[in-house]
């Protein structure tokens, strides 16, 4: 369970985020091995020397030191389930899902005993799809969340923490799956849904001619993946009904404002929010 | 009145704006002259070669053939009344105001006779103010949307496109103040309301190592000039309020089906949300 050199590494699903971890691993030197379903996608990776094997079935897996499940979050609990009869004995297994709570118990649950599964989040992503829009320069300037909970050992955090050092992220940080959910819920999932929301909201079709950068900044992620986010919003209901509620709620306090004329209300949250901002560009 | 290479123009307000006009003026050979109550301003702007004459007092409105008002929305017709005995005769006047409904009627209400005032709007900034940080590329993959009323000659409004052109707009467009106002509302108001109340819904002060591109791009506008946008949704404050209204009436729409689990209703405003973003990237 070293994180060695000579160490082979299956990536489970080849699409963007897979692929971007086997161009960073096979980088590094490590001996990449990859399955998904779409010959294609292999394909690709083996031309492009982003792998160095790869395979449609499951023929892989019992090479596997480790496993990174790239996956999207409904099938990985299944996935384990289906296919942990074949996995080496001593095999850690992460993953990149964007929610945790909804999987990380479960997984841990069904996992044989002599395997481990410590759950991370890399924080990055693109508005395209699949192992030819795959680029590990996404990672650089990105956060990686590792999401431990009480079965995991301080050697596989220690390894999930150094796996996001060695793709290149730029902060690795630690959070309970709860945690973890309650913060995404905010920060990634409730931002998607007001990028939908103000590109829905008006049916105007000649924007382009009257936009400036912030309303372009603020629909960047309109161009969504709606089967895979409408799966992450559902697994991750609660914590983003929440989210969204707090600010509704927020809005309609900025509204009154304006309804009312309340220049120091209105500059108060404006202040507040100018010196909140500023700590993301120190 | 007509746009000639010999031509004094003369900026009213030395900040962000008036400096970035001046700059984008001065390189293409006008003689640019400035007034602005901030002496820093003016010799900064003298010393820097950004203008060939500058002015804490009403001195230079005498020579200009034409001005442009770089002030604060609030204060624009005030000015216009305080001084237009001074504007040499057959002036042309434009401006850079971010509203429009509630400036330029009032403006050519009570303007003299012999002046034209034309009313723009420059849709480029930054979060940073000042002639320091003034800087003529801002223009360069920004809109310009010229606001004609039929107190305009269409000699003024071609003036006006021109200026835009020069100054190195990528799109000019022509909308009724009424028209401007409302898709002001949307594309650039309601969006500082979004970022600010993103950033104000939640207390977390170390969200910085959790957050992705996402939430950064959401709020990069969330540092904000609390006197000038108090002004701007103000005086813009029945069209804020509608988009204001409509929005959140499509969060709580997207909200509902979260909670009910609706994926087909979901799924299809994403759809709807990325074809739309999608026209923005052609």
């Amino acid at each position: 369970m070293e994180w060695i050199n000579d160490a082979n590494v299956l990536i489970v699903g080849l699409g963007l985020i897979g692929g971007s971890y086997a161009r960073a691993l096979k980088r590094l030197g490590y001996h990449v091995l990859a399955m998904d379903k779409d010959p294609e996608a292999i394909n690709y990776a083996l031309e492009e020397k982003i792998i160095d094997e790869g395979a449609v079935d499951d023929s892989l897996i019992p090479k596997a030191d480790c496993l990174i499940l790239a996956l999207y979050p409904s099938i990985v609990t299944d996935w384990v389930r289906t296919y942990q009869h074949l996995f080496k004995s001593h095999v850690i297994i992460t993953d990149v899902t964007g929610i945790k709570s909804a999987i990380v118990s479960d997984v841990q649950e069904i996992l044989r005993e002599d395997a481990e599964f410590i759950a991370a989040h890399p924080m990055a992503g693109r508005e395209v799809y699949g192992v030819k829009n795959s680029d590990d320069r996404i990672f650089r300037d990105a956060n990686y969340i590792v999401v431990p909970t009480d079965k995991n050992t301080e050697k596989a955090i220690h390894w999930c923490k150094n796996l996001g050092r060695i793709l290149g992220f730029q902060r690795i940080s630690e959070l309970t799956p709860r945690e973890h959910d309650s913060m995404i819920a905010y920060v990634s999932q409730l931002t998607h849904c007001i990028a939908v929301a103000l590109m829905t909201c008006d049916d105007n079709e000649k924007l382009r001619d009257y936009t400036g950068d912030s309303f372009r900044d603020l629909t960047r992620i309109a161009r969504i993946n709606e089967d895979m986010w409408t799966e992450l919003f559902f697994m991750n209901r609660e914590p983003l009904l929440d989210r969204i509620d707090s600010f509704i709620g927020e809005m309609e306090s900025i509204r009154e404002m304006i309804a009312k004329e309340d220049a120091k209300g209105l500059k108060e949250k404006m202040r507040l929010s100018t010196k909140r901002r500023l700590l993301f560009d120190k």
